[in-house]
């Protein structure tokens, strides 16, 4: 290893455009650390000969795009014409899609290299798989996008897509001491992605530098890269319990308030804020559950047998039952929470919020627990995890910053004046 | 033929439930009518052996569910696991898809059979295809969903689906004189159809009563049948002319006039409205063509050129170049429009509005204008089109009726009303 697996997407694409590095190279060294750190179980196919020919292929093009030979690690929920897609699920054994999915063809499009397919929870539900924490293998790294997450904070992989449903993105990366990113919902592309909720799935991003994800945003909607302003005035702060915050541990509420009482003496306004109506985990609930039901329709009805039962009798048969009038009122309490933070964005630049409940939990049992993420992929609000420190075992901690829906630049600028100021 | 190709769904399942009809006898009618008819091109792909097998199995079965053996016509944008997939591409010529979507799934949960795919302009997009208007094979059915109007038009079955991002739906039933329905966005599962914008993309039903709506609400939704409420009172109508209202034909001008004079006549309530801005259509296109060109990123990169002009050149290009902050905007007027919609169906049960600009155009080149349905797609709201006699080709005409957002059960009751007081 040359030490290359270390560099952010945004450090490696520096030295690939420089010449100071090759894409082989980079891959290559991606690939020993995969291999040094198999214990990990990171990824769930990957095919070290297809990798290395990719980054050889864009060598020889220039490396060109924007990103220029830089590997991308893709959750298995996510389709690829070239490696299997099996959703963590035994339904999908040895699945072939046709094509990429819009986010894998963009990628490729701008220069990447597909890496390979990192562990998912089965349909990016909560019935884990084999993934462990990187800094821990006692506990989980969260879920679903285990792998993901995983191999971006043991330097397998500098960036790697996730999918949110509920806390799917946000909770691994916190977990795992990374950066975790949950565009504004519907901006970006979902062809290809295993679809669980419409009216909540969304395409995440995890890795290690906030300029890693201006990048991923100008390859994702093929726009230019608008790069963080760094000039920014201290932002305006609704710190933001969320009717969850009783089921804080004790540390993550002590990092929240002295992370708020930094923020507020490092310049920054702050003000706290309660949008949320305590029901709201209910709504989230409820969508969830309706659309799952009948989202997966087929696998339910032909392989009904190869679901976990927490999926099946869990979700999808409550889902089942579940009358079309409590979903429109679930629909309708989610369109009213969006209107009422609309107001709030008027006042404030940016939410803070905790990222999970604690530290990871022991065991691979449980990816944790969705509900400080399920109340912003409700929301329908961008929102990103930095890492701040670890706790009481050890593992890392996160803060989560959220931002106005449809204003993700403005969150990303908000979140670099956060990091620089979290000491 | 025993005639049953011409019942409704809602008239045969009476039959089948009756045992006055088995479900191969349905099965085999419209198969025959289809051989008969096989000159209307509605049908990409049929095997008459698997159609029976289905409808045998039916039959053995004791005729289940709420469609007991009923044949459904499926657009081939929409997958099926045991026929192929092309979605009017040569692109995915032999597709075979590993699942059902689920609105297959639900059908075949519910005792349909699937007759086979009916066929779709290229990607539910404008590029025509061969399928021709089944009253005159001069003129176009229209499209996108070409097959699934003309085979339920021609009594071939009973009931198609069809996908609306523009007018895919509306359009081509009401060219074809039958009833075409786009229920509010977000309700129905998605999952198997093949996705062209993610803010705008709604599963459709094609039949020839509208009972035929509440059983395949009740089907897609697992929900229980709601009957048509015939009892209601007149409904509040808001004559709704569109921006566009210039660009309709003389003769559609004047049966929406006449439409609204002989609903105020008998008994209904008459105003006016014009909820949408005049650059509605605009935002429209907006969102089309930058959620386009990203969702068919791998099929414009990796098979561009078996692309039709017209979507590769018309529609993808110009969206790749589309700024983010033109969909942003174009995302938050359409929000602006869904409001104010809102606060009109507090004044209305009901708009009644064109369907399209008249008759079904001559020639197959073009599919027709979408101009009057796009408008209703961007608003989320359902809506459906009547048959309302014919214009001066002899061709079908129709009168579009559009309900407030997840009040879909009231668009079809108010619906009976106005189809009981046409005339």
């Amino acid at each position: 290893m040359s030490g290359a697996e270390r560099l952010s997407a945004s450090e490696a694409v520096a030295r690939l455009e420089a010449g100071t590095l090759s894409a082989e190279q980079l891959v290559h060294d991606c690939l020993d650390r995969i291999a040094a750190r198999s214990a990990v179980k990171a990824w769930v196919w990957l095919d070290r000969e297809l990798a290395l020919a990719q980054a050889r292929a864009r060598d020889r093009d220039g490396r060109p795009g924007l990103l220029k030979g830089v590997p991308v690690g893709v959750k298995d929920v996510i389709d690829t014409y070239d490696m299997p897609t099996q959703h963590g699920s035994p339904i999908y054994a040895g699945n072939r899609p046709f094509a990429d999915a819009a986010c894998v063809a963009l990628t490729r499009i701008a220069g990447g290299v597909v890496l390979g397919k990192t562990v998912t929870t089965e349909f990016a539900n909560r019935h884990p798989r084999e993934t462990v924490h990187p800094h821990n293998p006692a506990h989980t790294p969260g879920g679903s996008s285990s792998g993901s997450a995983a191999a971006v904070a043991d330097f397998q992989v500098p960036v790697a897509f996730g999918t949110q449903t509920g806390g799917s993105t946000i909770r691994p990366a916190a977990f795992c001491g990374v950066i975790g990113y949950k565009p504004s919902f519907g901006e970006m592309s979902r062809v290809g992605i295993k679809m669980q909720c419409h009216n909540l799935d969304t395409l995440g991003i995890i890795c290690r530098s906030l300029d890693d994800l201006t990048l991923l945003r100008a390859v994702l909607l093929r726009q230019p890269r608008q790069a963080i302003d760094r000039t920014a005035n201290a932002p305006r702060i609704g710190f933001c319990r969320t009717p969850a915050w009783d089921q804080a541990s004790a540390e993550t509420q002590a990092l929240l308030e002295r992370t708020a009482a930094r923020l507020a003496a490092a310049g920054a306004t702050v003000a706290e804020v309660a949008p949320a109506p305590p029901d709201i985990l209910d709504q989230h609930r409820r969508i969830f559950e309706f659309e799952a039901a009948r989202n997966y329709a087929y696998e339910y009805e032909a392989h009904g047998e190869k679901l976990s039962a927490a999926l099946r009798d869990g979700l999808l048969k409550p889902g089942r039952a579940l009358p079309l009038a409590a979903y429109i009122a679930a629909i309708e309490a989610a369109e009213a929470f969006r209107a009422r933070l609309d107001e709030v964005f008027d006042e404030c630049d940016v939410l803070l919020a905790p990222s999970a409940v604690g530290e990871a939990p022991e065991g691979l049992a449980s990816t944790g627990d969705a509900r400080f993420n399920a109340i912003w992929t409700l929301a329908w609000t961008p929102c990103l995890t930095l890492p701040a420190g670890t706790g009481g075992k050890g593992l890392p901690l996160g803060i989560q910053l959220v931002g106005a829906r449809l204003r993700d630049e403005a969150l990303l600028d908000a979140a670099a004046w956060v990091e620089a100021h979290l000491g």
